[in-house]
């Protein structure tokens, strides 16, 4: 127990010095400022159960009780983000930020006003899903299953949190899709109406998209920047580096587009594509044949 | 307080007016038929842990009192399964269809019946993953580790339950693998004996794919449609359109198959391939010689 | 009921006939040596709360108490260590191995000393993240809520716990950030400093990897194995197979690199490449240029 | 081992055997209509919530939102009573009984018009109790702290219930209150307005006590029966035969009042009395004098 | 926070100095040889289902599948007792006991063997209560919801494990019961077939009791010693101090039966008597008339 | 369903009418500043842990590492009790009141700084209780299984806690013990050392007490008030009138002392007794002899 007791006291002193805990700059736990994980997925819960009630949530028995059941859960989603969105403004606290001095309360209200156009967004999404899956029998089949519309909620949810100045939490809810979905939507992107994904596992839409109407992605599709400039300080520069795709584009799958360059509308881009230039409406992009052969021992590639 | 209840009370009255939750129909709440998909996890860990009990859930000390376990597990599910069941044959309720006539209880028992079945399948599956990994140390390390036997087990329970002709909860319980492993196989599918995956994030097999028997297929493959044909009403056309791999064709890490196409027996396709076209038995498919140069700057791509 | 009775007991005796149960070797349950999944996890977090306290876990109100803290979590993690050490090397028990002869306590305590420069490493690999990222506003926002940190924090436990020649547990823990990120690295790899990946869905490290310092990869990237040699036995040999990618040297999106082949320092590969031969440092490599056509009716691809 | 599955196997079949099963005949087990334990305690929790917003459950952050937590509380209390009513009314399933015909919804709908009048009723317990107590400060003390009164809220709703013509689920939200408080009050004793109880563990007021208003019992205080009659079956005959306290009646802690006896209006009873016979109003009784004497070696009593 | 931080760290030096926690000597907390109160509950419960099953616990569907239920109850059973009593042997470690020499494992199987007349004995007092209570119309009523029946079932769990020689468990399980019912067994007393207890609130039955058959208690009865006698050490010896009750003795609410005295068969001790003394057969005993007057005035007692 | 909607809208308007909710004032919900007893159990359990490491909550593994745990809990226990103690003073917000304005947190560390104290109490008692039961083998028997020592942990940490004028939270820690031992003391009276309780319930001490050293109560005894003066506004008055028992008294089961009278030093009260006079110094009081008789016929009393 001796060898025990020292390496205890030995890695307990290494681990808590100063040198090593300031190596990375923490916040300061007094203040309790982190955003709760937990409270962000019931806040996303709460919100499918008010767009879709009887899917998600509890809910009332008949169509006359609904309203004490989206009474209740409208005021504990005001509850929760007003806690949330507070996290959220103090989780960057240097001093040049007035974000701090927003107030939570007011912002959570506003969200709340949004949610009826979020949810008509949303409902777009689910349309288009099902207009574009032979094997999808009714919206509520969409609606419960299929993980982009998963993603798709978070996303729309986050990125009206964005738009609203507060930080880290968009980035949260939009990861907790991802991690379920394998579909990453950065919050800023800008998605129009009639959005679909396929499969999903694998998406990647960057933070400065701009996505038209009816667009339809495919699993493993990547819109991505291509290396980015640094500034006077050698930091990364955030500036519109990612693609733009009008109306009406179909990516397939595995297919990678990468650099602020524009997808023409009614554009047609073939799987497993590697795009760095942007194309005239109406194209058509496919991958050059394959080298074929016969298999003759038993090597394998 | 006045703007919280006034913003309250008018997005109640909003996300609560018939014409906003009548443009989705959703579910009469009151039958409260609705799939629980905690329940839905409960059954495939109950399948698990009466398929390898060692490896999951609750087991006997040995041997003699296994059976005892196995009892209850099996009366668990059954009870289970019932109710899923019940759920599932209700989800949609166009009147054409008769699927509500149908015994939940009865279509639990068959079920049941066929659970040696499934068992012995999976038994090749995990065979096949050990054979086709220099790292598997024994079928005990693949069965309870890797991700393509969970992937599998829920494929596996998921397709008989479709064939008993029940909705909405095969594709549940395939899209909670889908979420665990980035393995998405759809329940329609057909799949033989000694199917294994490697690695897996980002596969999809199509509904209508035939797989034959010692197929194994690399992370990010697509075995997809193309575009689909639509039919008198402008929806899509439920007909056969994802591949046929005949018995032991290997497929490369994400590559795209699409269409009704047949890759032959003994075929290899390499990764990263774009294939819409069929291919003869022990054919060689490789992505065409990439273009090299040096790297001159700092500019990346 | 009969109908029930009789199904049960039918289904009970076929699937505990030994033959049945012997068919894949299961571990003897008495000896309650399986690993247990939940608290692998908590091992995970509670070194993840002793390296970024106030990120993670319950911590103390200031820098004064954090020591309290860092002595009760570390010695959680030692009995939690001891405990599922012991499960690990209790997991095979072919007679040829000595595993079981090690002492788990004694591992642990090795383990526990290793901390510190596993916590040094990681906090290169967040540097490299925040570094490749205009979005990213602060290290804690990196270690907070980007999943390439989840998945290396889990691999850079795992891998010393290999070292420590401890089976199955390493696996299991790179298997929990697989899912969770869809990131699957191998314990077995060998990854340098400032490593990092970007989004990160479906990227695949393979056991005998060697990645040397500044690599970057992002989503998609299998580095991987071609077909293996079998042994006398007719075993896939474990032999190295998987790339060795130099210093600096950047992945995009989606292409696969197989074989034990060498990818030299400062080399960028554009994305949805299939490579199988080595390259010389300072090398670019590219996708041949796409097929390119205009769209002019609807049938798609 | 053997020693243990050759116990396991006897034993097993000695405590199943029809024989052992069938001598005390119980509920068959598939009509699985037994009360829920959890549930009535959520019943009782969601009437407490429902009385008192502010000191139980979740309640609106102000006036005027409470409504809609009424209306969801409500709706719960109704589908949660209609259950566990159900199973009430199937306890006992004799043949010459017709509670099984009773309508378990309606029934529900007819206790939930009750409401306004328990209300009101331990809205006069609550002042008695405070009234009563100097060191009581305000009345949500007494609804928040005081076991009289959760005791009290008990027994109003089991009462209710009782009057219904419900089964056992009275006398099981009795018993809760007794394990929590050391009251037990039967469901069918009638008792007026203004009751107070103070301490109260192991208060007993039996079935057909009839207790008038503003009556006051001490800790301790038994209102039984005497011996009862036998019937011709020779089983005890359920008549009225606990005492009858008449308006202002105050008993002190730990007397024991027994038999269909009449305690006349504004007497008070002393403590540690053991009364069989009635008395007249204003009455006061008090335990002959002890014996007392001087304390003179250790031996004690 | 300095004064926070030197508050914290003045206590936690005293709270922790040696000499204040050796001042109670209490277990070394290396061996965790702690019993756990939760998984005493478990036994208790697992228990309780394997004696009426439908009324506690899962259970099968019906009469044929029960023996599943109860094989894996009791293996349960098996595993969680040997764990508490190897715990409870090692509870006092003083040299001179040989207790931690007994096997838990084999003490757990003698255990089992006893359950079927554990069970016997049981079923006497479910019918001595029901006989006894007008308002009770089943067994069934009998078992789910009187506390005597859970009390009992406690101490003659209790009863039996300490007839093994397991020190503490048994205790505990008694006061598991003692805190939900108010009625107090020590597991050492010796009660006779057809026990029971009304109310039972209160009630006291000593370590060195003798109750034999038909014997009835009401609340608040006292079966307790009087001064004890001092050993040579001055502490006090263990030694039979407590009432012996013979058959059919009926003892009302509150009374105080105190030192090793017989009451004699057939009597009846009534209401809040104090008795230090035995009395022969069939005596009957009641309290002194108490002293009555009017009510004049409003000052009370 | 009508009938249930008008069922429900129309007590949902009753109960919720301001006249209803009003006619007892609650606390204005926005605060939130209700007590939460979850929390309060912690407070209570933290301290336990704290002061008998090893017999409760999770500990060191030896000596040397028990002041991390130390640290850690009262850390948590300086958390709690801020939030608590903020909550309880502000229960009663009438205006004369200057309880809110007192510092929570300031409070809080007051509090901790009296825990040595506490503890010490604590340990007198355990031994009282020790020296006192022949049945008893450990003080950790004691400290683990025994209810008067949980009841005096309540009790001793309620009334220091009320000693710094918390209003509210004393009374709920008391009542937590009151709830699951049936001992009943109130905060405010004020006990000496080696105080000891045996079984306990149903036990009263009311809040003006004053209780000397090494006390001993039997279960059932009451110290309580007679009926109170009423002040001018006919409201009871809050003076001391409970009774004072000096040192070395002892107070048999049962027995109700009450008012404020003066039990003398080293006097035995026995059991059953109605105590409403002082007595000197050695007293022995005992009940009168009882009445007498032979039972000739089944009637009973």
């Amino acid at each position: 127990m001796n060898a025990f007791i020292s390496t205890l006291q030995k890695n307990v002193e290494v681990l808590t010095r100063p040198s090593s805990i300031e190596e990375f700059k923490y916040i300061p736990q007094e203040e309790k400022t982190l955003p709760n994980i937990g409270q962000l997925k019931d806040i996303v819960d709460l919100i499918k159960s008010i767009f879709f009630p009887g899917y998600f949530g509890v809910t009332g028995r008949n169509q006359n009780s609904q309203q004490y059941y989206t009474g209740v859960n409208i005021e504990k989603l005001y509850s929760l983000l007003d806690e949330q969105i507070y996290t959220g403004l103090h989780f960057f606290h240097t001093e040049d930020t007035r974000e701090a001095l927003k107030d939570s309360a007011e912002l959570a209200l506003v969200f709340i006003d949004r949610l009826p156009k979020i949810k008509r967004l949303l409902c777009t999404d689910i349309k288009a899903v099902f207009d574009g899956d032979p094997a999808a029998r009714s919206y509520g089949e969409v609606i419960f299953c299929y993980p982009a519309i998963q993603a798709m909620i978070n996303y729309r949810i986050a990125h009206e949190l964005l738009a609203l100045g507060i930080p880290v939490i968009p980035r949260i809810i939009t990861e907790l899709a991802h991690s379920a979905t394998g579909i990453d939507i950065h919050s800023g992107a800008q998605i129009g109406e009639y959005f679909s994904i396929d499969h999903g596992t694998g998406v990647v839409i960057g933070e400065t998209c701009i996505i038209g109407n009816h667009v339809r992605l495919y699993q493993g599709v990547t819109l991505g920047a291509k290396s980015f400039k640094l500034d006077d300080d050698g930091l990364p520069m955030n500036i519109p580096r990612h693609p733009i795709l009008e109306d009406h584009v179909i990516v397939y799958s595995n297919s990678t587009i990468l650099g602020r360059i524009t997808i023409g509308h009614h554009s047609i881009i073939g799987g497993n594509i590697w795009q760095t230039s942007g194309v005239p409406p109406y194209s058509r992009i496919l991958q050059r044949k394959a080298v074929s052969s016969f298999f003759v021992d038993g090597a394998g590639i």
